[in-house]
């Protein structure tokens, strides 16, 4: 059976070769006239020769096949954000200028709309050039959310890098100014910003009517008048408009949007800085096994290399875990014992501690120093990795969970140069886990084992039970914790809300106030340690965009000491009194 | 010769006792009327009942010695800068707000203008609150950049947090309005950021009439009209005045206030955060020698200890400098060979690296590998003694110049909780080894020899001389370096500006233009990889405030590849067609 003109129409939209251009010109032509390209680019910041290029292929393109008009997202040709970039290097927004000039000497047939950063003495702009004729037409200052154009005779709203959120602006904006609204985005991740596309069309009803693909460059051609549209789908908007009210361990409506969102964040961390592989330490766990099937599918898996180092404590299952997760994913894997280097290292620690504790004292009688070392000791492996061959950064395995409640090893499973689960709940994770068996290709790549066993770092023996130690021992359970988390980031409750709520875990398991408080209080204790030990984690995915100090939300490391708690008057008056000796 | 009744009053203005209230009640007798008493605080960020009870005891001194109005700068009750932090956590406006209640009842005898976070429904103000009579009389919305008050007759301009570069335009805002305008600072510092202090106040006619101390919290008491006023020496302000057009390597204008701003920057991360003690590693090398002086002198060299950690490499002039430099100081001193460890750990490298090669090829030849492993090394041993003992950080001790070049092991002397300095660059650092020598109470804790060897890493021989690598040798010359870095940072110079300016070091020796574009391309080469690692180089003390990625300056990781070279307008073209085959 022949597809549909349209049909044929997007599978060739993105093809360059010259046949297909040929056959796409063909098909595009009863839609010629008022045709739009709309260019969902991933730009470089500051490379302008490498976005340049890509301005340059899509308007050729765009000629090519007959298109009146192509826009491309805001500051295209010298990537966003930019940071102070411009600052420290004012020369740049000169550069991306003459670029811009050179480019619109290209525009013979075709009008582009290209997001630059002008500069006007002193001062920098957001802006767009109208390019035709093999001109600069006219320069437009992005002073609001949209601006409007005409070209041959019709008239369009364009906007930039909105997100999912605002879109019922832009419909009303349509709506209001009976104008349809060309909302272009660019798609990939800025360090830890991945933008993921979805470059929307509404109608003059303020109705969608065409939107690009997620987390993928795309050229989307529509013509308004003329009816050629398609609606990709969206899973942002689905999960925006399925976020749960309360906190819920069903996170299937998200997990999608999670795997795209990391494996998008890394890639484009990688390929942006140069790097090309990853080495990480492969420990028969949840998390490291999650990061390393990312890892696969970001990154190819021939790039991925995952190191099983195990210590006297890790066990038979671990072991096996690992390998089989390696081969099931076709990544590299080696095993490194690290017994003769913990037991040096360990054996030169007794002297130098007894040394210092006579000069210092307070040494910790039952302390974490020797587990650590294995932690530490497998990054020393890592690094060595990472220095001995070509492009290769080393993954820091931490997730969300463990990092709010600092339960990481510095220069251990914390350390990397980046972080990919790092705003990944723990419960989340195992949900995840399940997803990706289920959904990739290869399917149950992840041992149902690594699934079913209770997350612990298999760095020390728990006295009371001869096995390694849980985690949920040590902190709380993490159904709880993951709550906790939630209520912060979606709901600012406070600790007094949190305590008179009902927790998704109090409705399965009977649980005192005493030991909900003891949570609450371990809780913002950690949180308040956490501080520190995240200045020092690596660059990582944001996920969700309110958490702890790296996109939305920041607060100072020195902020350790807010209690979070709400105080009567008569204790305030009472602390008062009692601090001043009134 | 008994000291002047002014004199008199600043030496007891910040002695809280009973005796010292006293006799300072009868010595501003006469200036009783119209005095003004400017609490210059160290605020916690989010601890309220800390910073509460610090306005408290001001209060209540202020009325002890009979003064009608005391001052708090902007923020005081909650702490500023507060980032976020009412984003997630909106309660604390409403404590904050409980506790300034709780404190205006005691504002019986003097007014109090008190720096508080004021919410209005969604909205948070940077407010301040008039009280008196036991009563919040006012509240007013910093809107500008000060406001106007009147206390029982006397007009005031208030004006907080002022950075020094602005006094003239205070100074103008006096002279407008012909009114005393008050500048209450807070001083401390957050996270990385160093508030200096030097609250100041302005005459009707625009001069300096009074001015706090620099570095220190201080009750600085004022009567305009009776010419009761003091002004402290401000090293800050000389700086700014004494700032080089050129390059220079004479530091000595900045060098105190480096001193100063690192010791603070020091003191308060530490306390503020709860850590008390520090350990770093000691190789007898510029670095952490400077860290070591710069540690003891804000924490107390009884709260500092420094490993020396010597591998095959370290020569027996390192051993010997580090544990000179440790007797001089007073600190604890160790020494922990660390031969062992790495030779285990490269023994165990040949195999597994063998294996990967198998699989990825890409080996280097010669590799820093082996090296690395000895810095990496020293951190495991350094966190294995912040583990063991209580409240104890390590310290990286990077540089500057070191920094902007990634010249620095990751996980090895890059790692730490915080780095003291790494906003110092190499040859300032020589000029502070001097200065500490000849300032400090003890003189020439530095051994001379630690300022005059070259610095190198001590991780590796250099083929060519048999003895271990200069640094110089690696990079460019230091002198070279630096004035790069200083162009880039207060100049905002592009690659073509410098190279065609004449630099320090060209007017010293001579060089080719060839070797000076080596130096420059090899500056930005590794200044983009440095981006990658400076975002995991710990948390550190901002002396230059355009420092890369850590203050006003922020650029993405992933804009590595800007070229920062200027293009032809020809060149940009063939590049055009070149890349797109046009």
């Amino acid at each position: 059976m022949n597809k549909n003109v349209i049909e044929q129409i997007y599978d060739l939209s993105d093809n360059f070769s010259e046949k297909a251009e040929t056959k796409l010109k063909e098909l595009l032509k009863p839609y010629k006239k008022g045709a739009v390209g709309i260019a969902q680019l991933n730009p470089i910041v500051g490379d302008i020769e490498y976005n340049a290029t890509n301005v340059v292929k899509y308007i050729t393109h765009a000629q090519n096949i007959g298109i009146e008009l192509v826009i491309f997202p805001e500051l295209t040709l010298i990537g966003n954000p930019i940071g102070n970039i411009t600052k420290r290097y004012p020369a740049i927004a000169q550069e991306n200028f003459k670029w811009l000039e050179q480019i619109s000497k290209l525009t013979t047939k075709t009008t582009a709309i290209v997001g630059f950063l002008e500069q006007d003495k002193e001062s920098f702009y957001h802006s767009f050039a109208i390019l035709s004729n093999g001109k600069i037409q006219k320069i437009i200052r992005k002073n609001k959310d949209y601006f409007e154009i005409s070209v041959n005779e019709a008239k369009y709203l364009i906007a930039s890098n909105i997100q999912k959120a605002e879109y019922s602006k832009y419909r009303s904006l349509a709506k209001e100014n009976s104008c349809p609204l060309i909302c272009v985005n660019q798609v990939g991740a800025i360090d830890n910003i991945v933008f993921d596309g979805a470059s929307t069309v509404f109608n003059k009803n303020g109705e969608i009517f065409a939107r690009a693909k997620e987390f993928e460059e795309q050229f989307l051609i529509v013509n308004i008048e003329k009816s050629l549209k398609k609606i990709y789908p969206s899973i942002s908007a689905i999960q925006e408009e399925c976020k749960h009210q309360n906190f819920s361990l069903d996170y299937e409506y998200d997990l999608e949007r999670t795997y795209k969102t990391i494996v998008l964040g890394i890639k484009d961390y990688f390929w942006k800085t140069g790097f090309k592989r990853a080495v990480l330490g492969l420990s028969g766990g949840l998390d490291s096994t999650v990061c390393a099937v990312l890892l696969a599918d970001a990154l190819g898996a021939e790039n991925v290399l995952g190191i099983s180092m195990p210590s006297k404590i890790t066990s038979n299952e671990s072991k096996t875990d690992a390998e089989k997760l390696a081969h099931n994913l076709g990544i590299n894997f080696t095993v490194m014992p690290i017994k003769e280097i913990v037991e040096t290292t360990s054996c030169n620690f007794s002297n130098l501690f007894e040394n210092i504790e006579k000069k210092w004292g307070n040494r910790y009688k039952q302390s974490f120093t020797n587990d650590n070392i294995q932690a530490r000791s497998r990054a020393v492996i890592l690094w060595g990795v990472s220095n001995e061959f070509g492009k290769c950064l080393t993954i820091a395995t931490s997730d969300k969970s463990e990092a709010y409640m600092g339960y990481a090893t510095i220069n251990g499973d914390m350390s990397g140069g980046f972080a990919p689960i790092a705003d990944v709940t723990k419960t989340k994770l195992f949900a995840l886990a399940r997803w990706l068996n289920k959904n990739r290709e290869v399917k149950n790549a992840i041992p149902e084992s690594v699934i079913l066993k209770k997350p612990g770092a298999e760095l020390a023996i728990d006295p009371k039970t001869g096995k390694p130690l849980i985690a949920e021992d040590a902190l709380m359970p993490y159904e709880f914790l993951d709550e906790v988390i939630w209520r912060i980031e979606n709901k600012n409750e406070s600790y007094e809300q949190m305590l008179n709520s009902e927790f998704l875990y109090e409705k399965k398991n009977q649980i005192s106030k005493e030991q909900k408080i003891e949570w609450l209080d371990k809780f913002y204790r950690r949180m308040a340690t956490s501080l520190y030990k995240g200045s020092i984690l690596p660059p990582f995915v944001v996920v969700d965009s309110n958490s702890l100090n790296k996109y939305n939300y920041k607060q100072p490391i020195t902020s350790s000491r807010i209690t979070y708690k709400s105080l009567s008057e008569e204790e305030i008056l009472n602390k008062i009194q009692v601090n001043n000796n009134l």
